[in-house]
């Protein structure tokens, strides 16, 4: 056997199943040999007994995605991906959406000129179907598939992006005659038009009442009917970022059908509540985001979901505005009512510390569904798998060398976002990535960058296993 | 790196999260090393591109366990190793059962004897608490716990075997103190009692009405007694061989709410129904276990309980009764009642080939969660785990080269326990391990025995991570 | 106290509380008496025995309304209400449907001359909202409120009558304000429309794909969404014509949760089943009704719901379309595609024998319940209450002489309707209606028709005190 | 017409089903009459618009019950009925409750001899079957079901009471041969058991340590157990005094499936709670009760329930044990364990007017419901009906007229109970009993008593309509 590049040295092991001691040899950027005292490499790094875990994959944020008018999201390709990679993560998949009238081929390309010579991780794109005319269905869609573009997200809310039942279902239809995934943003427009119509005309409209005026039964509603309209097309699809224990009960419920549903959520769901936002003024306006942060009894459900087969995937949902900006939250001034304010909140480099610290150091999740969670079933669901989202023979050698007891106070200062302010400002988690391997290379040590702009590279999704309709 | 005592090349090494070409480089009993063209070997077997999982795991069987008046187990630890090791079964853990009136330790020194020189493969023991006395509570059992016998099986029904409600908190309330593993049959004794009763003065004694006698309900209320004893004591347990929806049902309600139930299924209650037990005469007393095959309908409950979390192990609860014996099935004749028929089927080494073909090969469920249920998760609930289970650096090199697309008709003849039928007769399967290794060397290959008696080891088991309380 | 009108000597009085043996005084056209031996009447009706049941108050039924190109209902409020009466009905709420593009005052105005001079009954009428414009919501229909249309009926599917969610909710919300009750034909028309084009493009046209076309799943999901609507709005609503399993199971759900939410269900779907509808031809057109008929597991959860609080109504959903005529079933000839046949089915006269003799005669359901299934909770359900729907001293002497052991087999010849057929041809059932009274006047006796056209009236609806949301 | 006894002229006559004026006729105790303007009558009694209801009839009451080692009720049949009277009820049905290793007609014979020349209302009884043996089950039994004592009460828990699972299911088989109607006291005893234990050997005996010794999950898995024992014997069941809302869950369930579970609750399920047995010292044993008081989201299902077909039945299970007195709570002091505090609060008197005050007059159930509850099902429960339960020609004229504005403060010198104290003092209700006739004489009118001992009559048990199992 040939001299390794690279050998991580001493490692603790961990994958979606396993937790074992040994060496990683990494040759032309691939794990190349898994072994104990591995022979010699032309770089040897010492993990020195500490855990060494598959990069995260975040398969949901967006990355310089152009806004309506005036708003801008804080992060683009170098930006995101910088903080991505510091928080341990080693592929993005952010959206390519396509422009209303457009279509989405136009879109691709697009966003692959944004990408170019700036992201320091591997990325792929979903994208996001705002139009779903007759050419984009069945010209645009089958052949972008086959492209490596294997997965579309849709919204049944937000003026701008949502579909009718009729629109989501010719989507569903395509997915499963293509075998791509489908991931859906859930909640009832229609409702959330009413109460806010009603909390408008009531003069509420502080940014907590954004939370209000998407009550749990809203994003339960849209999840029993987008549930209902994957079972008549009988295809699986992936509902995304869910916050409310009453949507949890509806996956679960339909998991117990055997209809093939996912799930995913993320991490301002499981820390955050709409409690937090009833500060006076227009501070919280920095946590107004959709579906808004809940209540406790849904922050359990979200960590018993994780441990009971509800949720595959967790994400961050990243969606970077500035607070203190005239395109970000204060695009419309700090007396605007919380629908003019831009909705998402940053999180794509604290996902998995806040993950790693809250519960498999809190002992909520084991670390084999930390990882199945953050890299092994992302990869898995849209088609990188075995490429990434796993320590094994074969695979890209995206792997994070956690300190999993360096105790560090989350402050925006401490981020590489591009946004001014994070979420979990003053929380204290435990547990951070050491060091960050993309494709056998450093690109992250000790929390200084170590990649350059543009050496992420972009990688083509194949048809991913989970979308195939079970056999009946 | 030194040279390897074995390497298998050219694997695909299935895991419980991963599939992955590379050759496994084993030294000493133990995976050293997993790696593309890994160094020479004493002993090199080429897998040819063939599917390579981790040996089977049984830890739901019955062997060499004495019975009431004249019955006898078919298997004595030489034959039921041999045959689980023909099926890719690389270690079992059946029970010591403790007599009544007697101890603990004195069953584990009993079962020491029975094994003594006889296994082909490693094997480890659960411990059946009949009579939990003072003494056996708080003395044998800690004591027992801390020499590697980590995990109890109780009864709620079974004349001389049951425990009241009371027993049996005070066997959780010790396993939680103790952080042992209990699993409970679940079935309420006093139900099945007055339903035969009912059918014996209404003369229906054919074996079929031993399935009558065991309605769905009366397992779904054990499994819900069982579960909130659990939950009152705050420990986990596993209900065993869990056969019909509504206790699925159950289980999947607790672990919604939080409760940590884990579930067993077994392949009798994926193929078999009681419809099969209709036929005229004895022949049906084959198919006489508790509980009984079910219907249609709780086999579509169990294979998406298998796919959605409810089920963690999967299980052969091999219980062997010749049928034309005087010592088996026909103990008390032909025309015996039901409730005289020796409860239980055989199946050590049909449970892995059933569920790979109707499982995998149906495309029920993945290859993963296979390993998961046969392999990985039986060693985790029991403290197995990392030393058997998986194909890991560090692990056992207890694996099998599977051929996924070997045809078989499963008859007796070729089978290698001691039973003279088996419920599966003339059944189609496809998929069946081609060469079986248990640390290291090769014991069964292409259908030949190549291990000798006694070549099997006792394994201490450490206490299961997964038999502790979620945080509160 | 004065001679009486009327008095119905020997009654066995079935309430949908009591059943006791009284005479019934009646004085202009009103129960003013019950007692042991009331005095002297200047007409005297013995009841022998027999039992005597309010009439039957049929709260959905299509009469003599307008359909698209060149279909028509069989029934105008002559026949329609001569058949009513035939079955033990003395009160009808049909609907006045708005014209799409007209206001809903113009549609009362035009049902009231179509009734006039017509009904041997008394009637009162539903608004059917299917263009909720501002001046309908806002102008129209509080005015109607007041006059005595207090309740509306609204869509989720077809063409010509669907709303939107905006606009259900948009209706929830003046039934609201002013204390309306809103009935909900809750089916997702998307949904329905996509299955419609995949039938069709597989040639799937006979009239059996029409029950294909709107599954189970369909009308659950279109019952969630509307419980979720009400939910929001906060108001009580009625999900009529409930056929599935699934959609009852919604309902219970949301009752379980405190949402007030009413069911209502119909015989149709008691006694007819998808499979009937298999046979070749066109036959089956006859039993083309939305929801369609389901299956036995169906059938069972709307018995069960009908004795554990799920359903609240039973009307028939009248809708006759002649079968063998061109302005019918056959309009587009009998090889037109399900989607041409016009939906619905008669059943105004054989209601109530129906659940009589299926439900009561066969020990289903208890009397109280028939009663209060079939003219209590209706009368209150809209505001008829206590003037209908009940006998009671000061209520109309709406009331039946039942003939409880009278078997009659259902033929359309039998049958008063202006049909040419009857779903329930050959059926056999035991129970008719022997006398029936309409304000103290006997409108039919043993089959003969004693009432003159006109001499029913039409009754003002109060507000229902069931549409007031419960306390917070 | 004759003259009638008494007239109750001018009523609002409320039944399970109906509201409407009316006068109320009496002759001989009977309803002879309702009607407007009535004849004339020996004794007028203006109700003036008034609400007049049929009597309360308590159908879970203990009265004069022997219990153990010095430990006595403080109510014998004359104290009892007399604050039964004041509160409106004019019915009881107390328990005879068998001694262990005696027989039940034993016990039947001493309750009459308890009951002689005491009672001022009418009064039949359930049979506490406490030891089931053969000649209990299959002699005493039938015989005293003959004699009118269809109703039975088992427990699954209290030392000197509780039934094994088969002894009960001995119990129910009888119930369904015979037609009887079982009460189920449903708990598990030994997590009880166990749960005390803990808490004693934690130091914890507090009064406020026996709510916590019998958390929500026991009467969870008693109640699931016996509507399981109920579905194997087929045999309808009622659950008594269920107090939470994982009970409350479990009924639902069985009735969803069409297990044939009636339900009751009663007053301090309603409005006490555990946090109101936190007190420091004794004073909350007062509230110790068996099940215990629960919490505001259990008050909220048990609301819920009453209106959405949960429950049939709401009775006191009035146990009233002096507390001040060396025979009552304080028999072993004022430091005595949790564990020897007798179970049980008074509550015959506040029954009705706790229903009326919070679910009526708060609007959270209307008064049909309240009719239903609280009088017309315990009769039809119990085989009372129509001769109690309900206003109705023919029925026992047991009514009451309701001052339903009048507004009382709860406390123990206003009621007429012989127990010291009541766990409502210092509650505000609106709407008192103004005037109570028990076979249509006055018993209370405007708080003064004017019956004589004796005046109550023993009421024989027809066998109830309720008991019968659905056709299956």
């Amino acid at each position: 056997m040939a001299e390794f590049d690279t050998v991580i040295r001493n490692a603790v092991i961990g994958t979606a199943a396993d937790l074992y001691s040994a060496d990683i040899g990494i040759t032309g950027g691939v794990i190349t040999a898994i072994g104990r005292a591995l022979g010699p490499a032309r770089r040897d790094v010492p993990a020195g007994g500490r855990l060494v875990l598959p990069g995260g994959i975040d398969t949901h944020c967006h990355i310089d995605q152009p806004m309506r008018s005036g708003i801008s999201l804080a992060d683009d390709f170098l930006s995101g991906t910088v903080s991505a990679a510091h928080g341990g993560t080693t592929t993005i998949v952010p959206f390519a959406a396509q422009v209303h009238g457009q279509g989405v081929r136009a879109a691709v390309d697009d966003y692959h000129r944004r990408a170019a010579g700036k992201p320091v991780i591997d990325y792929a794109f979903h994208l996001i179907i705002s139009d779903p005319t007759e050419k984009v269905l069945y010209e645009e869609l089958p052949a972008l598939i086959r492209e490596g573009y294997t997965s579309f997200k849709i919204y049944m809310t937000y003026e701008m992006l949502k579909l009718n039942d009729r629109q989501v279902i010719s989507v569903l239809a395509v997915a499963r005659r293509e075998g791509a995934m489908v991931m859906v943003h859930a909640e009832n427009s229609d409702c959330i038009a009413w109460l806010t119509e009603q909390l408008e005309a009531a003069g509420k409209i502080a940014p907590y009442y954004h939370a209000v005026s998407r009550p749990l039964a809203v994003e339960r509603e849209g999840t029993h009917r987008a549930i209902t309209m994957a079972e008549i097309v009988d295809v699986p699809i992936l509902l995304v970022h869910i916050s409310g224990a009453e949507a949890v009960e509806q996956i679960r419920w339909a998991q117990a059908r055997g209809i093939r549903i996912y799930g995913e959520t993320c991490p301002q769901y499981l820390v955050l509540t709409a409690e937090d936002m009833k500060e006076p003024g227009f501070e919280s306006a920095k946590l107004v985001c959709s579906p808004p942060p809940r209540d406790k009894a849904s922050q359990e459900a979200l960590w018993n979901g994780m441990t009971s087969g509800v949720f595959q995937t967790f994400s961050s949902d990243h969606s970077p505005f500035r607070f203190d900006d005239p395109n970000g939250k204060k695009r419309f001034g700090e007396t605007a009512p919380f629908t003019k304010i831009p909705n998402g909140v940053p999180g794509i480099e604290t996902r998995l510390p806040i993950l790693f610290s809250e519960g498999v150091n809190q002992g909520r999740i084991d670390l084999a569904t930390f990882v199945a969670l953050t890299a092994t079933n992302p990869a898995k669901m849209y088609g990188l798998y075995p490429r990434k989202g796993t320590i094994a023979v074969g695979s890209d050698a995206d792997v994070v060398i956690w300190d999993r007891d360096r105790e560090v106070t989350i402050t925006n200062d401490l981020l590489h976002h591009n946004c001014d302010y994070t979420p979990y400002e003053g929380m204290h988690v435990r547990g951070w990535p050491a060091t960050v391997f993309s494709r056998g290379e450093i690109v992250v040590d000790e929390d200084k960058l170590l990649a350059q702009p543009g050496q992420g590279q972009f990688v083509k999704c194949d048809l991913p296993s989970l979308a195939k309709p079970r056999p009946r």
